[in-house]
């Protein structure tokens, strides 16, 4: 039997997706008992804001999962390579946002509209990972037709929000756009690079292959969560001047042929999706659009007859909520329901 | 023998392109006797630069090219429909930079670096068309790469800026940035949306499958260009808020195996292309880094494993220059060199 209330601890409350991680537990109705946000020394001491009250925020030690129930993570891989283990000793479960987890064999990876029955395996380590923002919202809109015609390989071009690279990435690119508007010279801390009125071909760090590790979540992360380690993924990760909302291109090679129409039809149906498809009405999936709220907008779908049962589509989606906070708080209440 | 001056006329002198055209002209000390600039009766009168001098420019009719050696169309499909005929009639070869007759049986298209051999067939119409800006620098890109391994299939995503939609829309996408941040309302009248901190996935519009002109320009204007009609290619336009310099995802499925290390030493010796690929210095090809000049910057240039013999790249070029004012230069510099 499910508990009343659950008490959460929220480490990196006071981040870009930790500020989202309160929002949505509030939206939802979480049932809270307490709610304990947590950060670095820095920001212990300051305060944010939950159900209209100030919350102080404390520091994050190893003793300060006491009584938690659900952990929620979203301070870095490092943070969680070094508190999580605390966490789910004291007794929490962890749901961690960062990348440090995903790819365990013993650690869930999920997305709860693509993989739910992966929960389940929370019990080995007490961990459950959240999967990559950009990945999150290209296996929603997939899975659906991934289970009527296969995918044989996919090739995917991104089009992601400085909000993905935390508060300060939107904070910089704000102020390089004012620093152009003034012809003052503009900050490049977080990025080294200009971009505003620019877009960087490269997200995170390179491998030897000339990859970077972002285009590696995107294929690997989509293998584990869709039950197909030899699933193709080519993916080119290209950050863009746009405040919150990642955008993505995916080119899909079916299995078996399938129509425009007919994958229209089932996406409309499935869960987490928002069809936004009408070139007559010039409606489209746009990061704006996805700015604040859960679904995965989902349009541009098209025949692609370049191959055989070849499908495009374009989707947009919250990379703060779905592809960060939502997809967590969504990881939260099936735990609560199904296995607390 | 090579006319020592020719007389040029520039249709749409005042325009984005026709601007830059101006400047190439300049830049690139085309001989010129006489110089035209053309413009609808709205802008007649006006006056243009040209070498520290301002030239007075003149309405366009049907009259204009009396004496004209070359005739510089770019004031959009329709005004070249009505009036290259009659430029060529009165002697002048027409350079369209609009899609009016890039289709065209009888006319050849033509980027100097991928079939400078096609100008040879102008003079069936006195017509030359100069390609859409965005796949001008995919056959850039691609065509060593064709030389020497064969394409299957190309998967193409695009990150074009503003400047491509005219002059109007780097004014609007101005004027929506400065609107939000003071809070006012953004104009839309160009792109009927929010282009600032927003992407766009569509440009033109259109067609019965959902595919919009844009993306069937990149299909078919590669096909005739490359002497490939059945060349498979898949391809989404999207529209970004850079003011100038379209960016593109390029992935490849190739006939034989080119490892990305000689495609990058091919690519580093290939006309008109600048190799901008250093992940260990974060050095990748970058909109603002186009901007302004004629070469076409490739990078990320990868092994894809997701098919075989497949190669991933990314490039980007000043969509105004090397996408339209410089390529038309370039074919009229061919056509004095070797024609005229």
């Amino acid at each position: 039997m499910a508990k009343a209330s659950v008490n959460v601890a929220i480490v990196g409350a006071t981040g870009a997706v930790g500020t989202e991680m309160l929002s949505v537990l509030a939206e939802r109705g979480f049932p809270i008992g307490r709610i304990l946000p947590l950060a670095s020394k820095k920001s212990a001491g300051t305060t944010v804001e939950w159900l209209e009250k100030d919350l102080l925020v404390e520091e994050l030690t190893h003793e300060s999962f006491k009584d938690i129930d659900i952990a929620l993570f979203s301070a870095g891989a490092k943070i969680s390579a070094e508190f999580a283990g605390s966490a789910a000793k004291a007794g929490a479960v962890v749901i961690d946002n960062t990348s440090h987890f995903r790819m365990d064999p013993d650690v869930p990876l999920v997305v709860p509209e693509v993989n739910p029955e992966d929960i389940a395996q929370f019990t080995k380590k007490r961990i459950i990972a959240n999967p990559n923002c950009s990945t999150i919202q290209v296996v929603v809109a997939v899975k659906p037709l991934l289970d009527i015609a296969g995918i044989e390989r996919m090739v995917i071009s991104t089009y992601q929000a400085v909000s993905g690279a935390g508060k300060e990435a939107m904070d910089e690119l704000n102020a390089q756009v004012s620093a152009l508007y003034n012809q003052r010279e503009a900050p490049t801390e977080i990025f080294g690079k200009q971009i505003a009125f620019n877009v960087l071909p490269a997200i995170g760090t390179f491998n030897d292959d000339g990859d970077t590790d972002e285009e590696l979540k995107m294929r690997n992360e989509s293998r584990k969560m869709l039950h197909l380690p030899d699933l193709r993924v080519s993916c080119t990760c290209v950050r863009v001047p746009v405040y919150n909302g990642h955008s993505i291109a995916v080119n899909l090679q079916l299995r078996s042929a399938l129509s425009a129409e007919k994958a229209r039809a089932i996406l409309r149906e499935s869960p987490g999706i928002l069809l936004v498809d009408d070139p007559a009405l010039n409606m489209y999936p746009m990061p704006i659009d996805a700015n604040g709220q859960d679904a995965t907008l989902v349009g541009r779908i098209r025949r692609d007859t370049s191959v055989e049962h070849g499908l495009s589509l374009f989707c947009c989606a919250d990379n703060l909520r779905k592809g960060a906070a939502t997809n967590a708080v969504q990881i939260a209440e099936i735990l609560l329901r199904d296995y607390l």
